[in-house]
């Protein structure tokens, strides 16, 4: 089995309503000296077969038509061996 | 300037309706052979100062309190240098 992630962000020039939501709240919470905030989405995606360039094209594909909108989002794509559920479990949270 | 990344995604136990709806998709769109599809969310975080283990930990609170629900929701912090969207500019998109 083959575990890409898809990293798909807000480009630069776009609002990002989100991000600002969360860049107000932070002083408000005692986190002060932060600059920026944006917020994306991060897809965990698990194919058949082992991880080669022909699945990373695939998904990038996949990322290109169905999960980012490339007018207004930029994406990324990378294999990646452990979940964000995997670490968390590690670091024992 | 420092540059963190939270990543937070819905623990393993949890439905994820998005995810879900992402796989449902692939086939119709003649994507065959994935096994899985998760949604969480990424945040990029430029902070000020160098990169340390203090604003490591500053940013770790940061999405214990704000950034996440850890009733339904595992989360990752790590520095990271390039954006997604310095990225996917590099690659010429």
């Amino acid at each position: 089995m083959a575990r890409f992630v898809v990293d798909v962000m807000p480009k630069r020039e776009i609002l990002d309503p989100q991000g600002k939501a969360v860049l107000g709240a932070l002083p408000r919470l005692g986190f002060e000296g932060v600059l920026d905030v944006r917020q994306g989405k991060r897809f965990e995606i698990e194919v058949e077969g082992e991880p080669s360039d022909d699945l990373l094209a695939q998904v990038r594909k996949m990322a290109e038509i169905l999960l980012s909108n490339p007018v207004i989002e930029d994406f990324e794509v990378h294999v990646e061996e452990h979940t964000v559920a995997e670490i968390a479990q590690e670091e024992g949270r």
